[in-house]
């Protein structure tokens, strides 16, 4: 049966303040006033049904990502007791699926990214779901890129395999990291390239099997994570191995050496809003090129964004600036720069002020 | 005797949204922790005993100004029902004093300035009020200017006509409006022109003279007021009379005409805070030019001026700006666009957000 996994781990770093460590990026009506989560879910509901998606989330954030999806089963929802990176959450969820389907087929998806066409989505990921049921393999999703972006990484296509109802699927040829510039222009002009949209599609076992080959620390602890599912020692066994889990990405510490790798490429307009400048591309702008959100008073400022989250945010005569402003927290930073709050985040982290993490 | 009456009601827009309609700039720790009120009122009290000692504040802000000034009777703080410029304030102030002492000399000052020599300031506040008392006339006190500033009025100095205790006190030849660039430069080469402080001192008597003169319909609502002091219908008649009194400056409306005008210049160093930049010359600024206040997140930010009022504040590589939060309201502005601030407030009000007033 065709299973989904959302994984709603993310630390929500690059939108802070907005996104707290209590409060991580899914959890926001960034793009609109539905939580991003929220929005995931009900977008892949149609083609797989409540009793066949699963969430992982961080033990920090599980209770409210419970009462945001009142309509998933409390068991459904999957803990990490600290994040592990991907290759560890696509362990883990394969391994909870084959303890209830032997035969699952798992859908891996972002819980935070943004998706205009849900239809054509949906058509492509049954049809990524009944490519790697047929014939196995580890399949990824691919963004068929619109501009030099470098803040991506990028997946090199190979030839062309067989088409699964009307979505060609191709042999993944190798995983790229972020390019510089003049790199993604070469990539846009090639054709050859497709963003990495971080959705993949494959049988739990042969998920699993990749894992026993490639990352055997990893498959011990997921094995024995999954022998003790439903026992009383269930929360105590996650809890002692999970958080020392080996960390590394599905893509870099699975896919890239397995050994047959699938990529449909897709072509439905697509965001990961990893950042202000991104959710505003998204956003409708005036017709100075500003975004706003919130309540805001806005004199004269031009191509910039300004969030007001419970605050009114007022701005002058300002230039390609971003500002975020919460009750307790405010971002001021040239759109350009809108990358560098994590550094913001990370000197919040030393300097101790738990209270606006 | 010498009383000081200190004008204390100002609605501050210009520190918005740090000031509100009810917690104007002279009540506010601008400068340092202490409010500017108090700072004003501990300035002059060496000189001026409490009991000699008034307050002309607003009704909105009466009773934060008496929880303030525990030190200073409450009958001495008087709160206009609205605020009608300084020549009503000048007047009723005035009227209150002679009400109490017919021989009352009176130093008339503002509430929300900064002056770092104390015992300079009261040196020439005394001798004003010295030469006043001998020679009668309206005295202004004009300072010596530090460089072209555009956005105070100048006062262009007469003749020497005497000394007092070591200061010169000139007659006053005019006032002028504030200058362009230029015009401000002629004057500061001149050397006969001062900035406008707003301080003054005269005999009670003498000032109600020059507004039965000049101001009549201004005299009889003083008048009417002044009778009805101590009496039941105190309050009544203040609030009926004081809203419809004529609006104009002690500096335009009665000096600029009266019969005799002093100005005595003084050197000591001023500031009128009248903006946030104003605000951040007086305060110290890290070697890049930028100053903060409260919480604050810098990194790379230059010459710009954070202020976060019980909000953390984080900027990144910004320059020129001002950024000023508080948990309901965050205003970001270029420093030389600060004075805008005003039109932010006024569209506030026209929205009729009164809570961010």
């Amino acid at each position: 049966m065709l299973h989904a996994v959302i994984m709603a781990g993310g630390s929500g770093t690059r939108f802070w303040p907005a996104s707290r460590h209590h409060r991580p990026k899914q959890l926001l009506g960034l793009a609109s006033d539905k939580p991003l989560l929220r929005v995931t879910v009900d977008r892949i509901l149609p083609l797989v049904p409540a009793e066949r998606l699963w969430i992982v989330t961080t033990a920090s954030t599980a209770e409210a990502t419970r009462a945001l999806l009142e309509d998933i089963a409390p068991n459904h929802i999957l803990a990490e007791p600290t994040g592990r990176d991907t290759a560890a959450c696509a362990a883990y969820a394969a391994r909870v699926l084959l303890h209830h389907d032997p035969d699952a087929i798992c859908l891996l998806l972002p819980a935070d990214h943004v998706i205009a066409d849900e239809e054509r989505f949906r058509s492509a990921m049954a049809a990524g779901a009944a490519a790697v049921r047929k014939n196995g393999g580890l399949l990824t999703f691919g963004i068929k890129p619109t501009h030099p972006e470098t803040g991506f990484g990028y997946l090199r296509l190979g030839e062309r395999s067989f088409v699964q109802d009307q979505w060609a699927v191709h042999n993944l040829s190798r995983f790229v990291e972020k390019p510089d510039r003049e790199t993604a222009e070469a990539y846009l002009a090639d054709g050859n390239y497709l963003w990495n949209s971080g959705m993949f599609a494959w049988r739990a076992t042969d998920l699993l099997a990749e894992v026993r080959r490639q990352l055997p620390i990893l498959f011990d602890g997921i094995g024995a994570i999954g022998d003790a599912l439903e026992t009383p020692s269930e929360d105590e066994v996650l809890e002692e191995i999970y958080p020392h889990l080996p960390r590394t990405s599905v893509d870099f510490g699975i896919m890239e050496a397995a050994r047959q790798c699938w990529t449909v490429p897709v072509d439905f307009d697509w965001s990961d809003v990893g950042s202000w400048p991104a959710l505003a591309d998204i956003l409708a702008s005036d017709d100075r090129g500003t975004v706003v959100r919130g309540r805001t008073v806005d004199l004269d400022s031009e191509n910039s964004i300004l969030v007001g989250d419970g605050v009114l945010v007022a701005a002058i005569g300002v230039s390609d600036l971003v500002v975020v402003a919460t009750p307790d927290a405010v971002l001021v930073v040239p759109r350009d720069d809108a990358q560098r709050v994590k550094e913001v985040v990370d000197i919040i982290r030393e300097r101790g002020w738990a209270d606006v993490l």
